[in-house]
């Protein structure tokens, strides 16, 4: 796959993404049609045993390779007060990931992935973009790259998310940039600020819209300008999972907002597309409206590290259990309705 | 554990459910405030820990024997045209279960689940409950104790749920019975009837309750007289695993009426109890929100067989594998908030 140099390479890259395989998508749709239960009685297992299918090509999907990409950005606005916790944290969590001690390790050993911390430039944090734009085109496409390279072209699944201090507000920035409103409307408590810290993220969030004014209507420049580069990186990524017929399951919030670029780039640009959950952060159920997902999960989680995404991985192996394992009507002797 | 032999001897028991370990609870709820993320970002992950250690008095639980139980009835009403299925499919289907064909022995497989599936009488279908009782005494009590027989005091945790041609419309006049409303405001389309058949599930109702009058504002009564024999097993495993100090993931709406009768019996009957799911049969999320239960999933199923509840093991194994992994702020030199 041709790594894009430019901005527009990327744009160019998002508008022309190849559609999923209809022919499987339908030989899966048949199969779920003759397994021994009541039509449509799996609810979303069915639809999603249909979407792998679609998305892998195959009829009787494989999670045999789940990859669980966490990407790690420092973020120029954390000196705002914008976060619960220090800047050093993104750091001291991506040890932790090397460790094996956060919750990412323990969920993806849970539902057997694979998973790959990349930490994107982290003792150098982007540009406080209520200054100016947070990454410059070398260093937003060079994250985008970053993202597109940590995708496995052999992954059957990819799980998107992120550890970035601060980076609740640089996604409630992009989230107004592409849908509108201000920042009250999209800002939320992140790691656990108090209603001052709500109220400085709301104001950075205001600046930002301020300064970059018009610059934002093109997706991938308030990516570029407001966003950071973990964001960027998952973008990338999903951008790179489309291109090698790999279905995505996005996180939170955060995971969100980097993919959100994709819906307003190409028609249907998130088609490959999962939600793993809805968090308990604000602004992500309005987000996920506007992405037309629906979240498999709620459980009021709000830990980003593509905590709820991977655990949704578990709702689609138990999709893909019944799809690939279960008798047909004619084969167990079990009578129609 | 002694089994009862009448009725008053269930109620009896059913009346002094021992309490949880709150000991165990504290103490995991302690190590949850230690791990590396924020105060309750892991959401109900968090909550689901400290049930799971309350109630199996242990600080750190454990999910190493989790057991699904599939109890199967046969049902007098079943001749009346509340089923998209005919009545011989609940032994064809107990039949598929055996031979490994069904959704819940893929399921079961995927979360690494024993699966036991209890027949009970399934030759002899209960009275048409629209005559006369559904179950007399000794039958119902038969009934519960198979459900209580059924529960290995060793498990870590039991999934109930249930497979019954035409058990749906029991489960709505249970449902009537114990809270009140008509025969419509309960059924729903079950295995997929159509609106006819619809109107046939809300007249048998409707029949049961003017026929059995005050007799079914006794829960156990209700149970016995307009439920059938998966229900009663399933109320007995319940009520056997809280004395054996097991918690227990509940499935759809037919293991919600059945388990109904405990919180009106005990204050804290179900404090033991998850629903794993919120099903698409109508009554399903009122039945919950009359059980005061919050479901784990909410994805359209509404195959029964303990379906929904083993799909939501896997978010506990999730929520255990975080309570017991995860290293402490201490230990990973993490900066607190």
């Amino acid at each position: 796959m041709p790594l894009p140099t430019t901005i527009d390479a990327i744009r160019a890259l998002a508008a022309a993404l190849p559609a999923g395989n209809d022919e499987a998508g339908a030989a899966a749709a048949g199969r779920q049609a003759g397994l021994t239960k009541p039509p449509g009685s799996l609810g979303r297992l069915e639809a999603l045993a249909i979407f792998l299918a679609r998305w892998q090509g195959r009829a009787i999907p494989r999670l045999e390779r789940v990859e669980v990409l966490v990407f790690a950005g420092s973020h120029g606005i954390a000196g705002r007060g914008v976060s619960a916790f220090p800047a050093e944290v993104t750091a001291q969590m991506v040890a932790n990931f090397a460790a094996g001690g956060a919750a990412i390790n323990q969920l993806a050993r849970a539902v057997d992935a694979a998973l790959k911390v990349v930490p994107l430039s982290i003792d150098t944090p982007t540009a406080d973009f209520t200054l100016g734009p947070a990454m410059d085109e070398a260093a937003f496409v060079a994250a985008v790259r970053a993202g597109m390279e940590a995708v496995d072209p052999r992954a059957d699944l990819v799980c998107l998310g992120e550890m970035g201090i601060a980076n609740t507000t640089a996604a409630a920035a992009v989230a107004a940039a592409l849908f509108g409103g201000d920042g009250e409307s999209w800002v939320g408590r992140g790691t656990g600020v108090d209603d001052a810290g709500l109220a400085r993220k709301a104001g950075t969030v205001d600046a930002a819209l301020r300064l970059h004014g018009a610059a934002l209507d093109d997706p991938l420049e308030a990516l570029r300008r407001v966003g950071g580069r973990e964001l960027a990186a998952m973008f990338g990524a999903a951008l790179a999972a489309r291109l090698h017929s790999i279905p995505v399951l996005a996180d939170g919030f955060v995971a969100g907002a980097a993919l959100a670029p994709l819906c307003r780039l190409s028609e249907n640009g998130l088609a490959h597309i999962l939600a793993g959950h809805v968090s308990a952060e604000a602004g992500h159920r309005r987000l996920l409206d506007r992405m037309k997902l629906d979240p498999l999960l709620d459980l009021g989680m709000r830990l980003g590290e593509a905590s709820g995404a991977c655990l949704a991985v578990a709702i689609l192996r138990g999709a893909l259990a019944c799809h690939a394992g279960m008798a047909t009507f004619a084969e167990a002797g079990v009578s129609g309705g």
